[in-house]
């Protein structure tokens, strides 16, 4: 009954193998890189090295030894997770466990009447600790609300934090939190170079314990905070392992007054997060290598612990979001989309995202005027990645045919070349069947002639362009690439 | 060449499929568990429950509602893991980002004298953080070598510690850390109860580095510390979350020092981590559920993102431990256990072990004399795993199926009643195939008489027995149950 020799390979086991292989194609296991004396030459795999050099040329004037400047290791860090129907009520609790005297709850005005607020409040004052609550955030912010938000907390002098909602308010919680931490810190310290310094925030923060409303950011377990910049008409943030929650409250409670729409968008932003952290450069690809470890970005590239959980994430996705979105009833989809949602969050939050997030005719970054200005955030990164992974499918064909198999696809006789066409099928058919959803970038109002728009809007996102894999390394081929990439987005 | 419908269910594909509805047999989606008033009736599989109550009988003189009893949530805590070839070297950054100014580094008399410390000691050094050495952790450490190197600490005063060595030394390294964060407590105040009196370590200790230097305990992502307390001739510990390391950096350099032997013997630790973590009972059937959410064990059973984490540190383990063991150099294979061993870290420090460890000739806990007195930790774990394996099978078919066919077995046409029979099939295969390992406990010198001391040193072990699948609820058939499991493993 038992066989120790694997059983004769049918296609599905090569599949299966062929996902173990993906996951470790490039073991970070080149002694090279951690000891240079014993440095040799070795040959890394075609476009990896182009990648590597392209990027190495764009930061340093004079040609030096490459693999001397890549990095040689990823660092995964992940808030504590509770997850649980009804754990919402637990929070006050935690906060009288940790000793906070003086709670900030942070929300917006929608949530604020929610379910989820009234088990909040009634928890802290069930416990006896002090709060307040501000519910001025808002909906994709701007660091105009941010900096509103944060001399709300700042004479309150919180000694922990509570965000209530979703992406939103917790980024904004998270910056309350940080700016609270360092009082006297110029606003765009910390926000991403080269829009803002970039600076590492070299110390922890207070606790910040979030929950999420919706099943789509995972912003719970990331060390992201994303906001629009608008003097320079840009989508930015500040990223740092410091500035993740302490921990994640997942209750599937509290993403059942979710209208269906809303878990289709929501739900589209946890398979881009899954696909793009997914097919990211590997982190010993990108360069440079930091000289100090409070500089590894934790957008560092695909690692191997990423990849659990974003390959877990995207299985869960195509198995649960077309059940969440067609079944208000379904609580059974709806908590696994939670789970998948934070899943990514941790996947993503230590690999990083690229082009579907880099794009984002959305954000409307650089200005242009379109038919529907409103686009939620998941419909507009998901309405490209057809066109994102025919373009990426080339630089790791392996991967883009491990994600098709994870849309149900027979790749056993998918050529390699066809990886990427393959893959944008699979995901232009589930979009079609989850329904409501834009065909392509015309369908949301987009044109030719907003073609360089759109370009010009992506080539100032370096944090997350410079994990895309197959990008050329001169600015302008890159433009070329992108308007290639866009005019395929716009009808799938 | 897409296909929407899932290809015709080969029996790879349905392994394959078997696989992802295992993972998720039991989702937490019951409303009743967070909504009393919503509270209806619902059947649990049957083990389960029975197990359940078996569990509460042993706890509560009347019978309650066992499902308003039964746990509702889990909670995921990990240490941050930095993983590269000659990332040790960045440690004296680290502590300097953080502000130590006085760092007690912890090791062992052998490991002090390995490269791991050189770097560590070059790191600190460079960066100008003071710091003294404690080079006196013992293997399997004793409540007595716990205490004199916390005698150590305490008037140095360190503000963040290092952890160099392997289990012992990172375990030792954690107590010292939480009794000089606790100077007044007693030792047995923070010990699993009911040997010690199991208090909640109620705030943060100071941080605490861990750099492994074997590749088999996890313990640099576990709130987990171990040790004999010799006055009651018991294997025990304390177990907390925030007992766990900041940061574990893990190096595959550091593991290029360990002897073949112990490849093995700290491998089959990983092995039986990730095997016992995936097969421990579901979080949802563990009793009672906890009043304060600081209360919730770390060991709660087996959980969706547990899971994720117990199998590929399986496949990993049959994958690359054969060839740690059997070659020197294969410094991928042992780079890759490294990484399993975290892997299987995060999986037991969230789920739990069961029988394997819960039961541990090596420990001699009842002091009973045998032949070999030195075990290795590993060796005794695994040397009863085929008989574990067998008794559990029953409880949950469809994971002894899946963790065989992680060991390569084509599970297409095994019955479920014989899931157990095959993976202690492939277990004992596995072990045969490793080389120089005991067919039994017969070959660690047990006899027959020997079998009443091995049961009565396996009971007291309530905290993982509890995650024990299929032992029955009286103690005088659980005696039986563990007497014939010990009988069986005699040999394999």
């Amino acid at each position: 009954m038992v066989s120790a020799v694997r059983i004769a390979p049918t296609r599905a086991i090569r599949a299966m193998n062929l996902l173990r292989t993906v996951q470790y194609t490039h073991p970070p296991s080149c002694p090279c890189h951690g000891n240079p004396s014993h440095h040799h030459h070795h040959q890394p795999s075609t476009g990896l090295l182009a990648h590597a050099k392209r990027n190495l040329q764009r930061n340093y004037a004079t040609p030096v030894d490459i693999s001397r400047q890549k990095e040689y290791a990823f660092e995964m860090a992940a808030s504590s997770i509770r997850f649980g129907h009804g754990v919402t009520k637990e929070v006050g609790m935690d906060f009288k466990n940790m000793g906070a005297k003086r709670v900030c709850v942070v929300t917006d005005s929608t949530v604020r009447h929610l379910d989820a607020m009234k088990q909040v409040i009634e928890g802290l004052t069930r416990e006896g600790v002090e709060f307040t609550i501000y519910d001025g955030c808002r909906v994709e912010p701007k660091d105009s609300s941010i900096k509103h938000a944060i001399e709300f907390a700042k004479p309150y002098q919180p000694d922990a934090f509570l965000a209530v909602g979703g992406g939103s308010v917790i980024d904004t919680a998270k910056l309350m939190n940080l700016y609270t931490c360092y009082p006297n810190a110029e606003f765009l310290d910390f926000v991403n170079a080269p829009l803002g310094k970039g600076l590492p925030i070299d110390k922890p923060l207070k606790p910040l314990i979030a929950v999420p409303t919706t099943a789509g950011t995972g912003s719970e377990t990331t060390g992201t905070a994303i906001f629009d910049l608008v003097s320079k008409r840009a989508k930015t943030g500040i990223a740092h392992r410091n500035l993740k929650p302490t921990l994640g409250i997942c209750d599937p409670l509290n993403t059942r007054t979710m209208p269906s729409a809303v878990h289709a968008s929501s739900g589209l932003d946890v398979l881009c997060h899954s696909l793009e952290s997914w097919t990211a450069i590997p982190y010993f690809e990108r360069i440079p290598r930091p000289t100090n470890p409070i500089n590894r970005p934790a957008y560092q590239g695909a690692n191997p612990i990423s990849d659990i959980f974003s390959l877990q994430a995207l299985r869960s996705t195509v198995q649960y979001l077309p059940r969440a979105v067609k079944d208000p009833e379904d609580h059974e989809a709806q908590s696994q989309m939670l789970l998948a949602a934070t899943l990514a969050g941790v996947g993503f939050g230590n690999a990083g995202v690229h082009l579907c997030h880099g794009q984002n005719p959305g954000y409307k970054h650089s200005g242009y005027e379109v038919d529907t200005p409103i686009i939620p955030h998941g419909v507009s990164v998901a309405v490209s990645a057809p066109a994102v992974f025919r373009f990426t499918g080339p630089s790791n064909p392996e991967r883009h045919l491990a994600a098709a198999e994870a849309f149900g696809v027979d790749i056993s006789n998918v050529k390699r070349e066809s990886a990427g066409e393959v893959l944008g099928e699979a995901l232009s058919k589930f979009l079609a069947d989850l329904g409501d959803q834009p065909k392509g970038l015309k369908d949301l109002g987009f044109k030719k002639e907003h073609l360089d728009d759109l370009v010009e809007g992506t080539i100032p996102q370096r944090r997350v362009l410079m994990l895309a894999p197959g990008l050329a390394e001169e600015v302008n081929e890159e433009r070329e690439q992108l308007k290639a990439l866009f005019e395929d987005a716009m009808t799938h």
